[in-house]
């Protein structure tokens, strides 16, 4: 399994992914899920990826191909970030269709990915690409989009994300959502990526890659259970509880 | 879809479920998920449930049923609560057997329960107990068990519930999780239902149901936001961001 996130702000765009492969409970490996690809100054794109594993390096090796090789439409040369998504689309279902010609077991070869970033004299963007090509984006009133395994992360995001959250929150939210996800569910596993694209900067962005000892995502993950004891400590006592028993509250480390 | 969930703690058992049935996203009702079954003083039970409606209330009925008429087995009779937990689901199992003789359309009538309680000479306890009859129990590891839609909720129940947690602490933190599925999943609705049951008291317990108006349900909702909020804005800033940065905090009223 996987799971991966963008974040659109009016700030910026943030994307998360983690970095589990697996092809069964005895084959698991780690790969990145996240791809980008800049022209510092005009344009910007991240890639997340979620499924076939050979059909997401095939992509985005294509993406990469399309643009040395000047062929039309590519990355390099798309117009709009509209534009950019709908090829990825196009090119997705051209590479599952290729893997698909060759199979002998109805093996399932889609991918779903979030693509998104900005070309200059456009707004940034973020898109959920299923494996059929056709998009969404994101909106006011859903600012992120998720693949993989999306519902232990959700909450959090469902209670923070709105436009006006500043970039960097929205990245310590996204890095809590995927942390939620990892403790809960074995097929989401770091090494975590990170990278926080600021509104019109056509930079590469900042991009972070943390394991679970990293020092900035221990003190992340441990500030995140303080935190969450001290929510659940501040909650009302019901009403037949006296004053000395809601004194009584989480304490010691939590479970791992 | 349904969300219900038991905790076992050494102070004793949570019970917390939603109310809403759906079949099909044009048809949906409220019912109560949460049946309990008392002989003060000598034993307690609860059932939750999770599945085809006509078959949960088929099981419902019969348990009382059984016990008026003494036949045996019965809650009323059974030695031991894991005796009780193998009769829910041999009820369970004929119920099932029973609507799918008569069934011209392939239709789903599993279910699936939580059942728990404590019977005097022997210790509280908590089952999940598959549409097959057979069950799993709690765990010192795994102290809490879930039915339904599942996945929204467990993180803070992962990060939180351990055998020690005091019982109070985890009836809100089992709100909590409730609350936290119910805004990010619309097939799972109030009335929310909370009972408490503490060990050894062989009584019907502390028994809540609370609408999204509930003054204590508003307030237990709203102080969680706002402990999620300081939270995320306790977590460590990025090595790149100025003090002045990091100000920026989650503020005005979370999205709905």
């Amino acid at each position: 399994m996987t799971y991966c996130l963008a974040v659109r702000v009016n700030s910026g765009l943030v994307f998360a992914s983690d970095s589990r492969t697996n092809a069964g409970v005895d084959h698991v490996s780690t790969y990145t899920k996240m791809h980008s690809f800049a022209w510092p100054g005009n344009r910007f794109f991240t890639l997340l990826s979620a499924g076939n594993l050979a059909t997401t390096q095939a992509v985005v090796k294509r993406l990469r191909a399309d643009c040395e090789h000047e062929d039309a439409p590519n990355l390099c040369s798309v117009r709009d970030i509209d534009a950019a998504a709908s090829y990825v689309g196009m090119v997705s279902t051209e590479v599952q269709r290729h893997q698909s010609q060759r199979d002998t077991m109805s093996t399932n070869f889609e991918a779903t990915f979030i693509f998104g970033g900005q070309i200059q004299g456009g707004r940034p963007g973020i898109f959920l690409i299923y494996p059929q090509g056709n998009y969404i984006h994101e909106s006011p009133d859903l600012p992120f989009l998720q693949i993989g395994e999306t519902k232990y992360g959700k909450p959090i995001l469902d209670r923070v994300i709105r436009p006006d959250t500043p970039l960097e929150l929205a990245g310590r939210c996204a890095l809590v959502s995927l942390n939620s996800t990892i403790r809960s569910n074995l097929t989401v596993g770091p090494p975590l990526e990170l990278l926080m694209y600021r509104a019109d900067a056509f930079d590469e962005g900042h991009r972070l890659s943390m394991t679970e000892s990293d020092p900035f995502y221990r003190s992340l993950s441990d500030a995140w259970s303080e935190g969450l004891k001290r929510a659940l400590n501040s909650l009302p006592a019901f009403d037949w509880e006296s004053s000395i028993h809601t004194a009584q509250v989480v304490q010691g480390t939590p479970r791992k």
